[in-house]
């Protein structure tokens, strides 16, 4: 068995809006961040997996978010693998602030994918060969939820531009979530409550595409679907306490 | 006199493109977080003025970038201020890999701002308080380069959203340089080539603003305006080599 990983961040200037604190994409870029690191630096990384042309793809995340740090404010974040099912594999967060108080928490979960077959990997074996990384400590919080069909009430298009890419030319995970806050009412995007983020990727979008992004905006609520083309990429919701 | 001061970055995966290298944008990005966790070190950032109603804003700035590091390097930036002038203050940088062989530089020139009156502030006066902080070294370039009237050949438009803007409300400096970049043809912005970058701040834009991004596209350069309503915000160019 292993023992959980901490990462030291700091609320860099551009990671924050007009309340100086840290926006919810940024902390989902660190979080995701933590996760490539952490898998780096034990051996199953991307570079690791892309050897056998294989990858990490991530198929779900949930994030709640207690309280944004300010600018300039130092963090940790805990991450610890903990279960591997046929499919999923889970990967676990906490955010704590420089005196040790937990700020936020995420539950992400991955799939291993084929890149020749563009199939799952079936993690059975995987989970044999990497059961010294498994860390016997629950999930923070409940796994992320499945976002059902979302009744758009408001609804904004993007084309794919250079910006928005990754190393795979496919949309960048933080991006989507970005695109989600755009198009929310900017005090709704950027009000101090406590938040709760679920994410689910189906589908995965290109560099000049042109996507639809639609949000069913209720009072405590907001519910989102990011598509391209006939197909829903993105489905996610906000939940604020 | 002062010393120069290093920082330590890293590439992380939000700041590579499809070449796996870091983007202009995010090096651009590394070299303002520099100047702003320096200047707050030394007692003079935007926290400290703003206790006198004062604030730095970013005039104009080079940043030349021989070649780009790949994900998860590390680097080093070093900087160091080497001029009051009476309106603009220099600030220098030079960027190292791991093994310390010099990939970039930049050169940056602020304004201080009295936010009550929204006029530049005569740096004299401040250039005797802060005279133990300059370092007796040259800018490692030439100072940014004016840049003259663009005839755009590509345009775009651009409404500011919640994503774009910092603590100001303002538009953030490298979102400016990441829609000319998205306004370039892919292979242009990610191409693998020594590239300077010269840009200079005319006027802010703000939230809910819509920006006219316009380009004048040539074999080795490319000069870039950016305006909201009948107002140019940003003029800037790029230079391959």
């Amino acid at each position: 068995m292993a023992e959980k990983s901490v990462y030291r961040f700091r609320v860099e200037p551009q990671e924050v809006d007009f309340s100086l604190r840290a926006t919810i994409p940024a902390l989902g870029s660190a979080v995701l961040n933590t996760a490539g690191v952490d898998a780096q630096r034990k051996g199953f990384g991307v570079d690791a997996l892309n050897r056998d042309n294989f990858s990490w793809v991530l198929s779900r995340m949930a994030l709640e978010v207690d309280a944004r740090p300010r600018q300039y404010a130092e963090y940790d974040i805990t991450t610890w693998v903990n279960e591997y099912g046929r499919v999923l594999s889970t990967r676990n967060f906490t955010l704590c602030d420089a005196g040790g108080r937990e700020f936020g928490r995420a539950v992400t979960q991955w799939c291993m994918i084929d890149l020749a077959a563009r199939t799952a990997v079936d993690l059975t074996a995987v989970a044999e060969t990497h059961a010294q990384a498994l860390v016997d400590a629950p999930s923070p919080t409940e796994k992320p939820r499945k976002v059902r069909r979302v009744e758009p009430t408001l609804e904004a298009e993007h084309r794919v531009v250079y910006s928005d890419i990754d190393f795979n030319s496919h949309v960048n995970t933080m991006r989507y979530i970005a695109m989600m806050f755009d198009l929310l009412p900017i005090e709704r995007a950027a009000q101090e409550r406590a938040v709760r983020l679920d994410i689910h990727f189906l589908h995965e979008c290109r560099f000049g595409q042109t996507l639809r992004i639609g949000c069913e905006l209720q009072d405590e609520l907001a519910l989102f679907e990011i598509g391209c083309g006939e197909t829903a990429a993105v489905r996610a919701s906000l939940t604020w306490r």
